[in-house]
């Protein structure tokens, strides 16, 4: 075990089940969301699951811990976040579960061959080229905006390495729920269940959760709000949960 | 004046500048999702509105009373429910603003020229025919059943009926929210704006309010939930502003 550092890294703990993770101090590092996808994707019997842009690795290194996924495969397009992801992995000794495959989703097919996930999940780059602030480090545009992938690449994958009646959980700005919602049905992936983020009671959601089922029928349960902060402004029962933090 | 109700009608109290509207003993009796559609269209400008499937009328009194459109068209197809709805224009004295036309909506296009509303508003019926209980009373059926439409009929006869870049309001269940958005983007009348409606904080919601421009440019807004009740079980004040009782 170790994670060999490089000197524009930085090791964290991630304060649950004693693993840590590399990031690199000035580019995309990860956030709430992947966090809470990681906590949506429900996995009762141990299945194959493919993270989709997985980064530092923090989706599979969270699955591994919190569910009995017995293989999950991270794909990343950037040679220096893939390379330390696999560090993150090995220094984690998740090397009998997690593979980090350095390459670009829309060759997952050839490279993982085709419908053999029974989850998909991806924290994909939220916005539109041409919209926003692009950001002038590489790496953090890449991670922001749609400039390797759009989100039509993303579920056009999650179509092709899903098994039949495989299950897809993203997490997404509200935005883009239309083009989540049309995009999803349109590869047959039908949404099933969808959950709003909003950092405190009353407030407009600032990320959603869904899930699809592949092949699914129409029908979307819409659960209720998943809540931040409370009105003293700490994390709420839930978040702590979620953080393995004690109340 | 005078609402010349039927042996088989009640006359009730709006609660709103003195209005009243005519109801079926037996059928289908206008709900709060009614009400709450006619709070959520906002119509700053005089302009001509159409209300798909009006049953009682109340969506089209509400709007009269609420906002300044100047001319207000509902379509029903069910000859009793039309007639009793007229009665109810005519009782309050709202014939120079709002007309009842009996009719299909699906030939709306040939009844009232197509392009032709800023406008459209709708509370359709919720379930697809084969799903749920279907209600013995014809009339109450086609309330809430697609027995004389469906979803696509309701936002195919929108699409004819709006001017270009025309609102259109609706309110509906949130299991069929996959077919509402896909449905709109499809005849072209972009999302732009949703609100869950939920009974109380914390709750997964009951039905949502969707706003869609034609020919308008993606990107939804979502706003906070619409909340009906609070931790006593009282009206939040959002409810009471909307319903017009003092606090």
């Amino acid at each position: 075990m170790g994670f060999n550092a490089l000197p524009d890294e930085t090791l964290e703990d991630l304060q649950i089940k004693g693993l840590y993770i590399l990031q690199k101090k000035d580019k995309f590092r990860f956030g709430m969301d992947a966090v809470l996808l990681a906590n949506f994707v429900s996995i009762l019997k141990p299945k194959r699951v493919l993270d989709l842009g997985t980064g530092t690795g923090i989706i599979p290194i969270l699955l591994a811990a919190k569910t009995n996924a017995k293989w999950i495969t991270g794909i990343e397009i950037q040679p220096d976040i893939a390379d330390m992801a696999k560090r993150s992995v090995e220094g984690n000794g998740l090397n009998d579960r997690i593979e980090i495959i350095e390459g670009d989703l829309k060759a997952a097919k050839d490279l993982l061959g085709a419908a053999t996930y029974d989850v998909v999940v991806t924290n994909p780059p939220y916005s539109k080229v041409g919209t926003g602030f692009v950001n002038p480090t590489e790496s953090k545009a890449i991670s922001r905006h749609e400039i390797y992938c759009t989100l039509d690449d993303v579920l056009d994958c999650a179509r092709s390495m899903l098994k039949p009646n495989g299950e897809f959980y993203m997490v997404h700005r509200p935005e883009r729920l239309t083009d989540v919602i049309t995009g999803m049905r349109w590869v047959k992936i039908e949404p099933k269940i969808l959950r709003m983020v909003v950092a405190k009671e009353g407030q407009a959601p600032g990320l959603f959760l869904i899930k699809g089922l592949k092949n699914g029928n129409a029908g979307l349960k819409i659960m209720p709000n998943l809540v931040i902060y409370d009105q003293w402004g700490n994390y709420t029962e839930e978040l702590c949960r979620i953080y393995g933090l004690n109340m």
